[in-house]
């Protein structure tokens, strides 16, 4: 099973990932996870694994599940976005059983924090490329802002590589107004939220790493008080 | 309080959904939708309201939380994907405050039914036009086609519509192969659901109707079995 957390919030984890997590004899996971939910793993058989272990911890994980135990892979978000769901079905190889428990990805939970800006047709794109050659990405992010999408970015900015959001930010700008809102959320609907209503003029003035997500807005999204908002149509 | 139920299954909804809910004095939601939580709302004043009633629905909540009730507003999905939120909070306009409550949104539901078709960037478009312009929709399925994003579809089909979907299916077809894997959803993670796995090419042969998640895949995404798998870029 491969399991998703959602944003880590207790309160936003859904009972049918709640019922894996116990049902399973071993839970595997990225040690961040693991420590998200001490009390209902503390009798289960633990694999806890490094950051960017991931094709390891998918090969213990359908190695132990050949092995015979039922197996429970968490992560936080959504495991079928950007998670571990695909390198599972891919390790398992029709072996083993996978069954694939959805969780709030980052897109939703930003969202409602930052208002409404997904009420229109958005595309997300993680600026990671440590899996995506750079060409790839810079050809979707011509494309989302072409179409005028509500464009989300996972994994906006790293150490390893701090240019990439303001690259973005220029083929944005090629299409989107400087005045486009901008709403940046750190650890969404976690213990510490911080959100910031900003422009695509004005985004690089704050602070974007790798536990936020970023939210530009299509031509009609504006600002409404404190909240983002992409109107989906209706006369009001 | 306009609060996400998920797709429908009790067992996917959130704590934090349950406890909204739990704590309102009003909740207001077509009447579908109400009836998935006959049990939680039986002592509450209800406001059921008819499909395509959004407009008048978000008015009535609005006024009974300026004469001082708690209200939900309830929908499946995630209310911030097309959902109510942006309505809400552009009829509050700053009177009463406003909280948006995440659920899993079709597209999460729908993927971990079929695999992992999410695993890298996806763009989300609806193929109703009731509230955007044909040749606005026109203009993002051809982006996101040349953009290789994996697309998700919500509202592929109506009777008021029919040919929507085909004329997506053409634009697709320009830009991606007719072994292009597809995968298709109805009422993903409820009772009854039931999925397709099938091709760019062999779409139009299967059923397709509103209850329905379409979900196309990219350049790379491949089938696995029963499963539908968009590689993240790991070498296994």
């Amino acid at each position: 099973m491969v399991v998703g957390l959602g944003p880590g919030n207790r309160d936003c984890f859904t009972p049918e990932a709640l019922a894996a997590i116990k049902s399973a004899q071993v839970v595997v996971g990225y040690h961040t996870y693991l420590d998200l939910i001490p009390d209902l793993i503390q009798d289960k058989e633990k694999v806890a694994t490094p950051m960017r272990g991931e094709v390891e911890r998918a090969r213990q994980a359908v190695e132990l599940a050949a092995a015979g135990k039922t197996v429970a892979v968490v992560s936080s978000g959504d495991p079928g976005i950007y998670g571990m769901a695909g390198l599972i079905i891919e390790a398992a190889g029709g072996r083993v059983p996978v069954r694939v428990i959805p969780g709030i990805t980052a897109a939703s939970a930003a969202a409602a924090s930052l208002g409404a800006p997904l009420m229109n047709d958005f595309a997300v794109i993680s600026l990671s490329d440590l899996l995506t050659p750079w060409e790839t990405m810079l050809k979707r992010l011509e494309a989302a802002a072409a179409g005028d999408f509500v464009i989300v970015l996972y994994n906006p900015r790293s150490h390893g590589r701090p240019d990439h959001i303001k690259t973005a930010r220029e083929i944005m700008l090629k299409y989107k107004s400087p005045a486009t809102p901008v709403g940046i959320v750190r650890q969404a609907r976690r213990g510490q939220e911080q959100k910031t209503l900003t422009t695509l003029g004005d985004m690089l003035n704050h602070e974007i790493d790798m536990l936020t997500t970023v939210i530009i807005g299509n031509a009609q999204t504006r600002t409404e008080g404190d909240f983002m908002v992409t109107p989906r149509g209706y006369r009001l």
